[in-house]
């Protein structure tokens, strides 16, 4: 036997993150090793065909720059933002990007000669968090995106939940209160965004032009999440009370999710969940006295995400694999 | 061959429903067709074994009624009330009948030497419904139940979703609403159940002395659903503002839901949904303008359920033959 000419068979996966910017994409190996990464960008003025062109450009680029053979490569996996048909590799509908009925994965599959799985950018997000991160071992979680909306991905049993995407973030928690960019009024987005906390705390600092966070922010335009949490720490009175409404929105929201999914983890990303343990500390407390069944029900656990900006292509990833 | 010894192979299952007051069985066989149904009082207070050797009993008794052999029986499933640890067949916990950690599902195995699948009763009754009654043919579909409370069954790809049950009555609607029996303030129930439309309907009364709901219900203390919407169909003002109201909150966790799980139907059942399309006519248009995607987005059907009293042991049947 000629050892020289003997080869392993090598399982490795592509993960593609489309963003609205740039098209981020990874080549891992079974285990979840990265061998490469490497990002393009997006191009969304080309239309859907351009972009998908892209993605597909970039999965060769990525083989080639990480000396993998393609016929070792298995699947491709690909996060994008919008409403999924996962079954059937089809977007039916994207806001960001101005998409509506593509075949993503047929045209990428037919162009690769792999198996393709497409799912909403949320999803796909915490599916890596599950497999790669901060809910790493466990069975069910629920991956909430405090950012400029609320983004959620949930995960049961490992994979990911949900055809089209849940919208945990337009489920109303006030009835008839503020607007929503969905069009109804009250939604959790509008209270448990990044953008939501800046909007209380800007009307905070109209109402009291003595707060810390003139100081801090200088103008109305300028306050950031991290000026309302410094003056919430330092005890102004105005952040206090913005602070400690938004725990308890944000409590009353994961409260919700809890009650109906009931994971053993939520997970908390985007830019407010920069606050870590600031966040996730008043917010746990907060929902071990809502959740129902009290103590004698299921425990869930908050924590911060931790994959940051590469949740989406090592999602992808594992979406990859799971085929 | 001697044709008069040969036996056809017959399946059947034995659904039960467990109550607080009676325990309903019946026997179905694999179409679904029941062979024989009955019931006997729970004797809730003579413990769990006392229960469970109830149903034991009820479950030989079916079979003798119904002139079908024991060894004919494949599996038998029950809905039982309370948290439900599904996968172990075992009960968590059960407000209603008082119990903590009961093994269900294994006591009454080793009595009947038979498979037993439990569930949480509501999830049940979703999958009676989705299996023989409203939602038949329906891929995903969620059962709501207007009553004391509000409970609430999840049908996903045919099976129930949910392990220890999912509490879409006790998810935050009105934050810092009305209080919940549950210990938190705005859920769902406390607004969409048929005590809260009550308790709605006696507020409008003690504030408007001239309402028609005096005379129909001719006390505080007996207005019922029907008399609330009797005056609502003649125009009364303080029922229109019951019934509005009523419905708006109804659309906004329906919507809810349906952003949430995509179902292609959501059933109501309970006292309420006897309004029939009086209910879900008006509760669809609000549901519709509501929902997340609008037009582009999938669409949700508001139906009102069909099988009533035995949706908890036709689920039950459908749960013995799923395993």
């Amino acid at each position: 036997m000629a050892k020289t000419q003997m080869r392993y068979r090598m399982n490795y996966y592509i993960g593609i993150d489309l963003g609205g910017t740039f098209i981020k994409g990874g080549i891992a190996d079974e285990t979840g090793k990265v061998i490469v990464k490497n990002s393009v960008p997006t191009e969304f003025e080309k239309g859907w065909e351009g972009v998908v062109n892209n993605m597909i450009t970039l999965s060769k680029s990525l083989a080639e720059e990480g000396g993998i053979d393609f016929s070792d490569i298995r699947a491709l996996g690909a996060a994008i933002p919008g409403m999924i048909d996962d079954d059937n590799g089809h977007v039916i509908y994207s806001n960001n990007l101005r998409w509506k009925d593509v075949p993503v994965a047929k045209v990428i599959s037919s162009a690769l000669n792999l198996p393709v799985h497409i799912s909403n950018d949320a999803n796909v997000a915490a599916l890596g968090e599950a497999e790669y991160g901060a809910a790493k071992g466990v069975k069910d979680s629920v991956t909430v995106t405090l950012g400029t909306g609320v983004g959620s991905g949930i995960i049961i049993n490992g994979k990911i939940f949900g055809g089209a995407g849940a919208e945990i973030g337009h489920t109303v928690i006030h009835q008839g209160g503020e607007d929503c960019t969905c069009g109804r009024k009250g939604c959790f987005e509008a209270y448990a965004s990044a953008t939501a906390l800046l909007r209380f705390a800007r009307r905070a600092m109209e109402q009291d032009k003595t707060s810390m966070l003139w100081q801090l922010a200088g103008s109305m335009e300028n306050v950031n999440g991290k000026h309302v949490f410094d003056a919430y720490f330092a005890g102004d009175a105005a952040a206090t009370k913005v602070v400690e409404t938004y725990f308890d929105d944000l409590a009353t929201g994961l409260t919700n999710i809890a009650n109906v999914f009931r994971p053993q983890v939520i997970l908390l990303g985007g830019g407010v969940s920069a606050q870590r343990e600031n966040l996730t500390k008043p917010v746990q407390e907060r929902v071990n006295k809502l959740i129902y069944g009290g103590d004698l029900g299921p425990k869930v656990e908050i924590r911060t995400a931790t994959l940051g900006n590469d949740a989406g292509f090592l999602g992808a990833v594992a979406l990859a694999k799971q085929h």
